[in-house]
């Protein structure tokens, strides 16, 4: 008899995760909070759309779905930068053809869904919240929509069940458990550029828009009904003095005067529209022997700042499944080098997604950073193999975010040091290009 | 009427506190998750003996209290440092006459509770165990020994609860709570040198002991009855290492051998006493408007190297009152004063407590560490104004944490500027220390 594993939290994650484990013949028992959001539309409380870069396109790519969401997603191909004078600049994110694609997180979740509900081998559990978790005796609890409590036993339990994880709660107050949660001083507000005449877009389709003004900023993301999905981030405290529709009319006017021509709604939008709050999670263990183990958000919430919180709780899944395709049965040992392989590296995703924050907000609308951002992308174009970006690294490659994270701070050091010797104009000679690598590393 | 004050927890903190408050009219109830300590002996689950040094003492001061505390402690005037071939070398921890007192963390909080049940406006609770607070409604609720439920109001309410406070944990569900608990990778055991004949004292009796050993260390802290509380601080993987009589007499015949002559019980206290662990939390804010304020352990638990624990809180005690004093009956000022002229500063001493396990368990044995402490304590001989020692301002002044944080940076550059230019002999010349200082800052 095949093992029974309990996944708590229908999310991106969590369903992703038991359609790998189906498809290795395990029994599922998939448990989510809220009801089935293929009957009814529900907001999980998290943002509209997504950024899907290349380690989540590697995850969906194993189960077949890579192209079917594609499809339907929009490709942006770099930056557009709005200035307070209506000036547009545009950075390309990486080579020609390489993009990150705007996908809708409802409509990707409830493939998902569908996907997992065709596996004989799984059983979704919807309305189902995990009250309780016994980690030695590998039970969960569950109160159910009628207020009836259930006992549900397996071999071991995935949490998947978010940055607020009912399963990580359970960890926390054992023993030696390092945890911590840290909030940044930015929150966030959803609005809306609705599409114009004919489902038009009102602006460039394939790029992220971003309206950086140092402490806050707006950006926007193309939707494929022609809108665009617009997050301003911006400190809690300037939040609170715009409490009326003069006031933020009077802003906007101010710092995005041409976003707000495209915002018929906007001053409705803003006071009827939730702020949330960004918070970082970090915890560790994730794992116990072969009874439990903790995956994306439940184990590494960060901040939106890189687009990548989809794609490392997806690159999660595919290590995952790698280390059972390495260890077969033995789970203390997949969960264990799991563990071990995720850890550092979305730590450094973490720290790498609060850094770019602070590029986008303030340093993309800066001279020297445009600079900087010109002779890191030529380097990269003479030296392919040589040179990569930590941007490139982190979002078209499936690198270790570590690396990338040791990698841009190297590529950082190069840069100062040749604007700094003036010699932008020899990168294209080898032998000099080499002697400052060799000088550096 | 005057204001009436909940306080939750009747630790050391929580009881100094209640007398502050009594002492200025308020009307207090302290509850307390135990049985009344002064009719039962119970055991805290924390250390049995403390170092009470100038910030301790400057709390207890105000309330009259610190010369009968010192009477009954052994002051201690340095580190006796014992190497693995029975070699001492001693290490004053300041000038002549200062010393840190070792006190028993027993009867310290007995003599509180017995002080403030002198009070009429002091109400105390036992058997109390915090299960709820409502921070609006400013109610807590606690379940008594019989099992029922009471529901408290007051005006505002203090957690001193500790570090695992049920205050705080209704704070940290909040949204924007940052928090953090880190545990080390060391845990400890409590042990004894019992006293010799007639309550002889077996080592130096005035002196805090310590066996470095690099990836461990053992301390002894002296007893008014002649005995020492010893404690073994070491990693976890290496305590599970020793499950034997024999693996543990192996294990002190070489890395102690000059105490476990002094152990007759070693190897059975070994087995039966606990491994606990260290942990740090921190967390951000303590205080909501005018309702609630975390003290203490509560707010900002701290790893015991620096012998600061206590003093650190009960510095709490005396800043909160000097907030009460400025601010009248401003709660909310009080509170926002109080966490604003703490938090950085309990931050600071949270690191520096880390900092001086690796001084303790590894430098202190090592010549190039003993040569610049003799050099910083012939500096500030020579300049007492100019130069005071990170350890100094610390344990011996009631200067801002962070500031001795910072001053120990800045100190250690300049001995390190000494050492490297062999100028030691020239530290008498004011000339030459005015250069450096103008150098350095």
């Amino acid at each position: 008899m095949s093992d029974k594993i309990t996944i708590i939290g229908g999310g991106l994650c969590g369903t992703l995760m038991s359609i790998y484990l189906a498809k290795r013949g395990y029994e599922i028992n998939l448990f989510e909070r809220r009801p089935d959001m293929r009957k009814n539309k529900i907001s999980a409380g998290k943002s509209i759309n997504l950024a899907l870069s290349t380690r989540g396109l590697l995850a969906l790519k194993k189960i077949g779905l890579d192209k079917e969401i594609l499809a339907d997603a929009i490709p942006m191909f770099g930056r557009m930068i709005h200035s307070k004078n209506n000036e547009l600049t545009y950075q390309p994110y990486g080579k020609d053809g390489q993009a990150i694609n705007s996908v809708s997180r409802g409509r990707l979740n409830t493939r998902l869904l569908e996907l997992a509900d065709g596996f004989k081998n799984i059983n979704l559990h919807f309305n189902s919240r995990c009250t309780d978790v016994d980690v030695d005796k590998s039970t969960a609890t569950f109160e159910l929509e009628d207020g009836t409590s259930q006992i549900f036993q397996s071999d071991r339990i995935l949490g998947t069940d978010g940055a607020f994880a009912a399963t990580r709660g359970k960890l926390q107050i054992s023993d030696r458990f390092n945890y911590s949660q840290s909030y940044l001083h930015v929150g966030y507000k959803e609005l809306e550029i609705p599409a114009g005449e004919g489902a038009q877009f009102m602006m460039s389709k394939n790029a992220l828009h971003i309206w950086p003004r140092g402490a806050f900023m707006m950006i926007a993301l193309p939707n494929p009904s022609g809108d665009f999905t617009c997050t301003l981030f911006m400190p809690f405290d300037v939040f609170d003095t715009l409490k009326t529709n003069a006031e933020v009319g009077t802003f906007f006017t101010k710092e995005f005067p041409d976003a707000f021509q495209m915002m018929p709604t906007l001053t409705g939008d803003f006071l009827k529209n939730p702020t949330s709050s960004l918070v970082t999670v970090k915890c560790f263990p994730w794992v116990k022997d072969d009874k439990i183990a903790l995956m994306g958000d439940a184990a590494h919430a960060i901040v939106p700042f890189y687009g990548q919180g989809m794609n490392a709780s997806f690159e999660d899944v595919t290590v995952m499944d790698e280390c059972i395709e390495n260890f077969g049965s033995d789970w203390t040992k997949i969960f264990s080098k799991y563990q071990a392989l995720r850890k550092p590296n979305t730590d450094a995703i973490a720290d790498l997604a609060i850094q770019n924050y602070y590029e986008m907000a303030d340093k993309v609308g800066d001279k020297h950073f445009l600079h900087k951002k010109t002779l890191e992308h030529n380097l990269g174009d003479l030296y392919p193999d040589k040179f990569k970006s930590q941007y490139a690294l982190t979002t078209f490659s499936n690198s270790p975010y570590l690396f990338a994270l040791d990698q841009g701070k190297r590529n950082d050091i190069l840069l100062e040091h040749i604007i700094a010797e003036g010699a932008e104009h020899k990168i294209t000679d080898l032998a000099y290009m080499e002697k400052i690598w060799y000088l550096l590393d």
